[in-house]
């Protein structure tokens, strides 16, 4: 058996109408609310879930509305100099992986000496924890608030920027489903196709574990029955319930397996054509897939029987194209923009991301890469 | 679907030979090993383990080699009184559940003001985190290195005293199974039996959640496999590896769900007389689940797939008596001492412990449990 790590310390509350409960839980953790910064976006304010949040926190609370989905670094440079002047004790993130993920990033910038850029990219680069962070997702894909991952965009170097630290998970994670029932048909794919790329990314990667294992299995196989059902009818609570938990399973799941060449593809995708981050992943799940084929065999044969596909390598990846297709994820990589000619630039994008490389059943050359772009467009 | 709470911030190191990374796991926490007090039996000298950490401890390292099998509040407070001369900034217990329970309570009392008894019985009580703890678990049962428990054993009062905190867990776990191989038989049973009762009561218990199932769930099929192998054969180390795993998912499984009835009456019968812990639980674990019943068909039914028993309730319970007869477990309360004149005595104490009252499936009246002792006599 391999060695398994597995380290995910935040206390997580899941279920409906927990957003009521944040107040207490807060409490119970002895955390202070005397000064409280809720850190998101516009939506999240204009849905109300700011608002209630306010209602159970009797402290000073200051709101920071300023964060944009797929946060560039600049965006995440302005919420820490705001968020600083008022120095609060506790930070609220309340919205998607976005405002999750800058609020990450705060909470140890608020602590920590030196610049942002020191920290990119150089895990375990922090060397304090941060001012304690309580996340309430309101989309059902990141698994941001138990992940120790955050991810900013660098515009001017064409990139993605990850941060990686065991100081970066939340102290507490606040899942309500009923806070996702006002997402769009097309951001319950995204996000959920995010959430499944987590799992099956975790599911095949080299550091899989027991435990990982136990996380993203069952995420992928509540995905499976689920996710049609969040498509098509928003309102249905109860597969909204199942799309939270598996993305919270999905998060545990990288927390400590990681992700895989999916993701590194569909950052390169997101930065050069502004694709959304959950629909990059849905494009290229496919794809990689087929490229780890007899290598990641078992474990993708494993994932269409948790799916309910029933069929070998081949069958299971048909299957989840047709799963794919019937969310809205685009078939060809043209249809996101990509061109013949972009092909040489994303390669070499792809190919400087050492990144998560480590974790891939099937390491790929360049000519791999190219020959899975050009396959796909 | 019910709320989930799920709290485990115990890093864990799973593997063989991890004993060895315990002090690069320690500094890559950040943890001071200037002083470190290592709590432990006798038999972890003895074995060597003790001197397998300190060579991987650079600091200055005191050995309170002192604590006893089911130890008692008076032992803990000797050994809380020792360390306390030491004053060490961080703690290693290596061992069972015992010297691991006894650590947990020395972490805490280090840095908490109060008498131990005023923190016994009392959840939450201690205000602040203790000086932190490795566990090094030596048996692969008491799942201790990753829960929020410590029981100790309160002579004069003929009782359990139990302590619930979320600073009793350790910092880090590092269970290496090649620890576990010096095991006798008999301790593999009475460990083994230790960890598959905590598996199957946090799956039965009311508080079982969609992540305390994954942990429970996984345990049950582990031990139904390799527990009669590590029983048969004690250097199988797939066996060894697969039981410790189980142990380890078993303790996530109640830090979440918590434990149950057969729990409370393991804790009178080992209190009255002197039965291991383990042994306890194994001689109620089917009397028990029999008296749950129809209140627990479903779960029951599923733990009998899940170790390979197909069939209702009542062939599951016939399957797993068998199970644990082959183990070496008594059938009879008899053959560990219980009188029938000890029966009202013995459902007294029972009843007096309201404390996993609320997880039980099925609660009992006094006159329920005299009926369970008498049939089982
Ligand atoms: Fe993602
Ligand atoms: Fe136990």
């Amino acid at each position: 058996m391999r060695t398994i790590k597995h380290f995910m310390p935040t206390k997580v509350v899941f279920g409906r109408k927990t957003i009521h409960r944040i107040g207490e839980e807060i409490e119970s953790l002895g955390l202070s609310t005397e000064k409280v910064a809720v850190i998101c976006g516009k939506s999240a304010v204009s849905n109300g879930y700011v608002e209630i949040i306010k209602k159970h926190i009797n402290g000073k609370v200051e709101v920071f509305d300023i964060v944009e989905p797929e946060p560039t670094v600049e965006v995440a440079l302005r919420v820490i100099e705001e968020v600083k002047k008022f120095s609060p004790e506790l930070l609220i993130a309340v919205g998607g992986g976005s405002p999750l993920d800058v609020a990450k990033v705060v909470s140890v910038m608020l602590t920590n000496e030196g610049e942002l850029s020191e920290f990119i990219g150089v895990p375990e680069a922090f060397k304090k924890p941060g001012v304690p962070l309580v996340a309430v997702p309101t989309t059902s894909g990141s698994g941001s608030e138990v992940t120790p991952y955050a991810v900013l965009t660098d515009r001017r170097r064409f990139k993605k920027a990850p941060l990686i630290s065991r100081y970066l998970y939340p102290v507490l994670a606040i899942d309500d489903p009923e806070l996702t029932v006002t997402m769009s048909p097309i951001v319950t794919t995204n996000t959920g196709v995010d959430a499944l790329t987590h799992a099956v990314e975790a599911f095949v990667s080299k550091r899989a574990t027991e435990i990982s294992k136990l996380y993203s299995g069952k995420a992928i196989e509540l995905i499976g029955r689920f996710l049609p059902r969040s498509y098509g009818n928003p309102r249905d609570i109860e597969a909204r319930e199942n799309m939270m938990l598996a993305s919270l399973l999905g998060g545990m799941a990288i927390a400590d397996a990681g992700a895989g060449l999916v993701h590194t593809m569909a950052h390169v995708l997101g930065v050069m054509y502004r694709v959304p981050h959950g629909l990059a992943n849905g494009v290229f799940l496919v794809p990689v897939l087929e490229f780890y084929g007899l290598s990641a065999k078992e474990e993708i044969e494993e994932i269409g029987r948790l799916m309910g596909f029933e069929g070998d390598v081949y069958r299971v990846l048909e299957k989840l194209r047709e799963f794919l297709s019937f969310l809205g994820i685009p078939k060809s990589l043209k249809e996101v923009g990509l061109t013949e000619s972009d092909i040489p630039d994303f390669v070499n994008l792809v190919m400087e991301k050492k990144f998560l490389m480590g974790n891939l059943p099937r390491i790929p050359t360049e000519r791999d890469v190219r020959e899975m772009l050009k396959k796909n467009l």
